[in-house]
């Protein structure tokens, strides 16, 4: 293991361990909405989000436990998001991360409530903060525009009302990447500079960005050359289903040349920055790389 | 005209006002998201969670300013929760305040985007009121509190875990009633007594309590003697689907019982208030007499 995967491991094992604790205190009624709710939550993943966070506040010296609440926060949001997504009139997944997506083991209505549960329940947790400080409400103010109708939910509705285009128009796809995705990769860097006076902000936010972009790019090359065993869904459904891929834009070869550069963009952007960057880089390369 | 409907109607046009500034000022993209969020908030309704929190504010002199912005943020999250329940897989209903469900103009797969963004714009709003201070982040929590997972999503999801039961449990219906309908009601008037330091905060809970429960027990029995017309929902169908309700528990006659008894401590809870409780006593009666 590189300095990275330690790294990146510590990260992902204190958020778990704080993911744990809220799951055992989740007790709502009826047990199927508490039993939907943590069987999403821990389905696990690579938890890039809140490491994103967690290694952000690390590097602006934010402590640790003022941007827990934020990480856990931002990972209910994710985690909702990808509930709604699966549903059969959404994208239609009936696999997330190897198992039965949430609808298909609790049934579609209660899959619908699980994902507002989920959503409702991350914004909770942020009013809690919101009693530290005027830089707390900035910063889950942030969380929640980034998940919202000028963030993540124009860009799934963009990607819902384009789904039978015959052609991929690139600002289309540009507006899809950067709501659906980089939005809320921008809210784990940027929260971190939010409750730290905005410190490298401009920075942060431009690498988020980059960072989201390149995290939808190598999904939409991991559906063509990815497996099911790696990433634990089903494999080449956009392609075959016409969606708005970066693939479907603009070719295999030229999407990886693309991703290479975005990859190269965000380690530029934290050359900027004086502070020990090094894991921000990496994670980048990360992202490149990954196979699930 | 009563002095009643009077002032009723007053709150509301003040209400709408508001309503139709932030609908002029939506403009997410795509159009068919800023479409299907108008479609929802102005299919009207009697707007009584608003209405409510605007008299309470009124009682106790509360600047109506300051109360807005939540009676907006509740109907956001009202109207998500209409949109959502109505969804095939949920409540089923095609029609909603006499005209199509949001589903059945936009799509399943929009109406849960829809419902998702009205949710998250909701909170956008109430986060930017936490900037005001403390008062305004406990009235914040506490109306998302009151929508979340032990609150109104607790009492859907067990409306939807029960609906197969053969019999009918008191203590389930009083769940569901509690949490399903009365915590957003609870949530319009206890808001105004947290933005003022919390008078009468226990009378006010209890009042809406008590509110929360006559509108869901007159929803029963509005099921069963209402009409379409003045409904402008299907009726008929919880009784012949065996839904959870006060008719299939106690029967017609005893449930206007109960709902007349329920207005009584209505009124009674507002008579250990030291201040113009009038419109507060007068709203229980209209809850109960309601056609539509």
């Amino acid at each position: 293991m590189t300095d990275f995967d330690l790294k990146y491991e510590e990260y992902a094992k204190k958020f778990e361990k704080t993911l744990d604790g809220f799951c055992e205190k989740l007790d709502c009624k009826p047990q199927l909405l508490a039993d939907s709710l943590k069987y999403s939550l821990k389905l696990g993943g690579k938890r890039i989000r809140p490491v994103l966070m967690l290694a952000t506040a690390d590097m602006l010296g934010v402590e640790e436990e003022r941007v827990m609440p934020f990480a856990l926060a931002l990972e209910l949001v994710h985690t909702y998001s990808l509930i709604h997504d699966d549903l059969p009139e959404m994208d239609n997944d009936d696999f997330r991360r190897g198992k039965p997506s949430n609808h298909k083991v609790f049934g579609v209505g209660n899959a619908v409530l699980a994902g507002d549960g989920l959503l409702n329940t991350a914004y909770s947790i942020l009013f809690g903060e919101c009693f530290n400080g005027g830089e707390y409400v900035s910063a889950a103010k942030y969380i929640c525009d980034c998940a919202g109708i000028y963030g993540m939910i124009a860009g799934q509705s963009a990607d819902l009302a384009h789904e039978n285009d015959k052609e991929i128009n690139e600002d289309i796809l540009d507006f899809i990447y950067e709501n659906k995705t980089a939005k809320l990769i921008m809210a784990a860097v940027v929260t971190p500079t939010i409750l730290c006076g905005g410190k490298y902000y401009s920075e942060l936010k431009a690498f988020g960005k980059e960072l989201g972009f390149l995290f939808q790019i190598t999904d939409d090359i991991l559906d063509v050359e990815g497996s099911f065993e790696n990433l634990g869904k089903s494999t080449g459904k956009d392609l075959r289903e016409g969606k708005y891929t970066g693939v479907g834009l603009y070719g295999l070869d030229k999407c990886k040349i693309k991703a290479d550069l975005i990859c190269e963009n965000c380690v530029k952007l934290m050359e900027g920055i004086s502070a020990d960057t090094s894991f921000m880089k990496k994670i980048a390369f990360f992202v490149r790389q990954r196979v699930g």
